[in-house]
């Protein structure tokens, strides 16, 4: 029996799979057969919970570090990380009675991340985010002025006036090819309201996204940039729910919802022929 | 506890609530949370498992039919039928141990169906299909001549030796409003070869979709007329999977594969506040 959860983080939702001891085998087929919405349960990618000890290929584990984040795309490919993956894999370890205390520290293939667990809040440092270059952004022929924003990805954040809804995103905005020769993500975000923003995201290769982590705090840091500001919290309204993003102490820290929809078994046939 | 499954029919998915004595509160804040890709489970619609005495408002129950298809579409209105859910419904049953013997008949809101599981095939009596006038669908400034074929809902099936894969279905095909004032559903039918047929269909109000039981019986109706027949067995290669549709006896019988792909519970905390 393949046990599962289903979770989401501001709507960026996930198929959970607990395997502590590195048994399962989940090929690149199984996870993109688990991840489509229409033959398997669907979501953005599979987070795999596993202790690092036993997680096979992947980095070595580290000292005091029990459980790795083993994160895949919904084509099946591997990814590095993700902050609302995070957040989501945290909730399962508290549901499942395996977080001992609030706070843990979990290896993912970007790195050791700490995790805070508190009442509806789940929390993540994300690390420093550089910011880089000015660049343009186009949408419908209309430019937007925005500042590179490294999060262990690249992102270009754009704040401006113009009403977000009003952005056709169902293409990729323009960008500079020379700034960002691997492609970009690219944030529209409003100026900032007393502590808040309003966001909309184009993640490079997906298209529009309900809410994005590492878009989430780019957007913060060139919104606190664009007041004149490197440090502080703000909140940020995307269309899949709010988060909120602390810049000090030369990193950033990703507050939001973490959700568990429902938990249950694959049907050992379907497994089988995925 | 609410427990639900997950399953499809050649990739028209339903979530299943298993609610034999009625006691589920289902609202349709509830269908439609249940039915959202990112923060419920996802789905075309809900499948509630009920059995007729138990239903509630509805039809009144018919002597020597136990079980009802409570259908709820993806934005919590009532549906009357849906071909590859009727089957899916009785794959469930089966799965349950509700099934005795291989074959039932199943209450729905379009009327009472027959249904037979017969290994990996399910088939459903989806009624006769009703030929109407010829009419005309565009795509891109192209004309496709159809047939109106009605089963249940109306349908234009077009016969083409267009490549399908070529056509532009991101957009609702033109139609003769005056044949269709309620809108129609259109599917494109490669002509037949032997006993298959490929088809794409739009259906009305919702897009272009993988699959659609009643889209597959007008096709299988407009391609035997095309061939100069009444009745026959045809197969039907939709991008969801392949249909078999059988026209004889006054009736047509929609064949086909009806997969569960998982069992679970919902989360009390997620079901208590959508």
């Amino acid at each position: 029996m393949v046990r599962f959860s289903k979770g989401h983080g501001t709507e960026n939702d996930f198929v959970l799979l607990p395997d502590p001891d590195g048994e399962l085998d989940l090929t690149p087929a199984r996870v993109a057969a688990l991840c489509d919405r229409r033959r398997g349960l669907g979501a953005d990618g599979v987070l795999r919970i596993v202790r690092w000890d036993a997680l096979g290929d992947g980095p070595p584990p580290e000292p005091g570090v029990e459980w790795f984040m083993d994160y895949r795309n919904a084509d099946g490919s591997i990814a590095e990380m993700c902050g609302n993956g995070v957040r989501v894999y945290a909730r399962y370890l508290e549901h499942a009675g395996w977080l001992s205390g609030t706070e843990l520290k979990l290896g993912t293939r970007g790195g050791v991340r700490t995790v805070r667990v508190a009442g509806e809040d789940v929390s993540v440092d994300m690390g420093p985010a550089t910011v880089g270059d000015e660049g343009t952004a186009s949408v419908d022929g209309q430019a937007f002025t925005g500042v590179a924003v490294d999060v262990g990805n690249p992102h270009l954040a754009c704040v401006t006036d113009v009403p977000l809804q009003g952005l056709d995103l169902t293409r990729p905005p323009g960008h500079d090819p020379a700034l960002f020769p691997h492609g970009v993500n690219v944030e529209f975000v409003s100026p900032l309201q007393g502590d808040e923003v309003a966001m909309r995201v184009h993640e490079r290769g997906v298209g529009e996204t309900r809410s994005c982590g590492t878009g989430t705090v780019a957007a913060v840091v060139a919104v606190l940039r664009h007041a004149g500001r490197d440090t502080g919290t703000v909140s940020v309204q995307a269309p899949g729910g709010r988060l909120r993003v602390t810049v000090e102490n030369g990193t950033t820290v990703l507050h939001g919802p973490a959700v568990l929809v429902a938990h249950g078994e694959l049907t050992p046939t379907w497994w089988a022929q995925v």
